[in-house]
């Protein structure tokens, strides 16, 4: 468990408690999987002194185990008892980091506890400290789960895929990935022809076509940890303007990559992506920002923004991942998980970067 | 839109009005679909005059059209834009209503545009009116959904699942289910053997043995709306204290089914479950409550447990699911969807509810 590490954090920072609903925050710091909570309360009271309780649903008592803990049943207040751990361990009021990703409703729920003599904080503001840089055992967990996303994009090369819909191919790809790792970090997108000017496309009835240029853009998980990757690929010769469109976007992502050191901002290196396009005339067509932080979440900081002010250093994770959209004709995007290691960028994800024409 | 029919209630209630972010709530009301929005602030604003606008990112440009919405691109701050958009519809303080489901951390940044002048409540609140009494186009999406769970499990009847590992049978079972509706409601649980005593087990690698009772927990999703059944099946003759479990869950879920009626309460459904198991001697091991609320979610109200105030109406649609766990032996549960129909109770789940043993 870090909670250790985490206890003096919060005590550093001048916060009082931390109160933590399960998540990948809550996983990281007990090592607990609690799967499909829904809209039972569930939560672990830290406090700047190092004490901790968790209050969970009664079902799950057959799960945590060794782990202090209340349990509530369906027809009990769970709010009361969570009054009652929050006064043990002197958290009625004071600065109070709250996960994230909790549930409106219980932080509402929480509020009223406190009378409002809450100050609420967001826990990522001290946990992205812990977990943006990864430890050993972490990039290799994350090496693992981008072996595999590697694997499939070579085994969807050797797949028929013209005249398939865009939904079977997705589904093809997630199912090869559950076979090769724990699951899916996100739902597979499968973004055909001009399906492709949508960054967020959901996979669709669309079947593929010759001439079509489509986006792959998908992830495994392996240990918790999350790989995501994206290539573009060709079936059948595509037009001129989208094979220049792919250079372009090819060159924007090495160029950031190149430019990821130790010490530099993460917005530089979506400013060297950025400018690559521009350059190129399809500036106003990069509309998204060129990568994210990648670990236990699929989007994590660091953000590689034009508004990433965190100084990228060795352990740090994310992914590099530039592209151009234009409505109506189509898209490109290339997308590589990269790890900050020596100082310098190396990437985990290696398959085929250049344009496969099936 | 069910916009207009939801100012009324909230003028009615006397809020302010509510924010909204992307949820089974904001599909509701919008019928705009968002997927995988993430961290980025997405908030559909709605004042008591009727007034509404949206705030997405610009991601979704290609995706949102038609509705009054203001786009922020990744850098830019998008609680800014939003405190424009809250001047313009008068909401800079008030009782607000919150989406259920919205990120504490978007909930935090919206305290501070307010500097702490709002006064929140859960939209649950006043969704749930609405949202608990189902049109006939509705129950008609739910039909379809119990239909499709109906039928996979004569699929599950006919494979050959001694041998299986739960985790193989639960794939199989998503991917009948993705097949014959618009996917999955949510992950399905194939607990076997002693793992049936967690009412929420994590299909795992234990394979399915002679003797094995196998709880099989799944649904499928039409139109957006859920079903969820849950069966349990003997694989080879099981020891003869399960299958006397198996008739008290039979009877505890037939006695509860046959008390729906238009008018009672929630918790008498419950109470009729609980007496029957608590009769049998059992009643410690039904540690969950009877039912719960069933549409556009998969848990919704009217939740059916002993605390349930709801008054039950034509309309709703909840489950029925009494379980048996007795750690170290097995677990049984059975689990119908209902509809209130001319103040009855009319099943939606038809499959076999006799004790099957493969």
């Amino acid at each position: 468990m870090r909670i250790g590490k985490f206890v003096s954090l919060i005590e550093e920072k001048g916060f009082d408690g931390a109160l933590i609903s399960p998540s990948t925050n809550f996983y990281y710091l007990t090592g607990l999987n609690l799967h499909e909570v829904g809209e039972r309360l569930t939560v672990l009271a830290v406090n700047a002194n190092g004490d901790y309780h968790l209050l969970a649903p009664s079902l799950y008592e057959n799960v945590i185990q060794g782990f202090p803990t209340t349990f509530w049943r369906d027809g009990e207040n769970a709010y009361e008892k969570l009054s009652w751990i929050l006064a043990d361990l002197k958290l009625s009021s004071g600065r109070i980091l709250i996960e994230d990703t909790m549930r409106a409703d219980w932080l509402i729920g929480i509020m009223r506890l406190g009378n409002n003599s809450f100050e609420f904080h967001p826990l990522s503001l001290v946990m992205r400290e812990l977990r943006m840089i990864k430890d050993s055992q972490e990039i290799e967990m994350m090496k693992h789960a981008a072996k595999v996303v590697d694997r499939v994009f070579e085994e969807v090369l050797s797949w028929d895929i013209l005249g398939m819909r865009e939904k079977e191919l997705a589904l093809k790809i997630e199912l090869k990935i559950r076979e090769l790792s724990d699951g899916i970090s996100f739902e597979p997108i499968v973004a055909s022809g001009e399906n492709a000017a949508n960054p967020h496309h959901a996979p669709g009835e669309r079947r593929i076509r010759k001439g079509d240029m489509v986006i792959l853009d998908y992830g495994a998980k392996v240990g918790g940890y999350c790989s995501d990757i994206t290539r573009t690929i060709a079936v059948g010769q595509p037009n001129e303007k989208l094979i220049g469109i792919y250079n372009v976007v090819k060159e924007a992502q090495e160029n950031a990559y190149r430019a990821v050191r130790e010490g530099i901002k993460a917005k530089e290196v979506d400013r060297v992506a950025r400018e690559t396009i521009a350059k190129a005339g399809y500036g106003e067509y990069f509309t998204h920002r060129t990568g994210h932080g990648l670990g236990l979440d699929v989007h994590e900081e660091p953000y590689i923004g034009p508004d990433g002010e965190v100084v990228l250093k060795n352990g740090m994770t994310f992914t590099i991942e530039p592209g151009i959209y234009v409505p109506g004709l189509g898209g490109v995007r290339i997308e590589d998980d990269v790890a900050v290691i020596d100082g310098r960028g190396t990437r985990l994800t290696k398959a085929e970067r250049e344009l496969v024409v099936l």
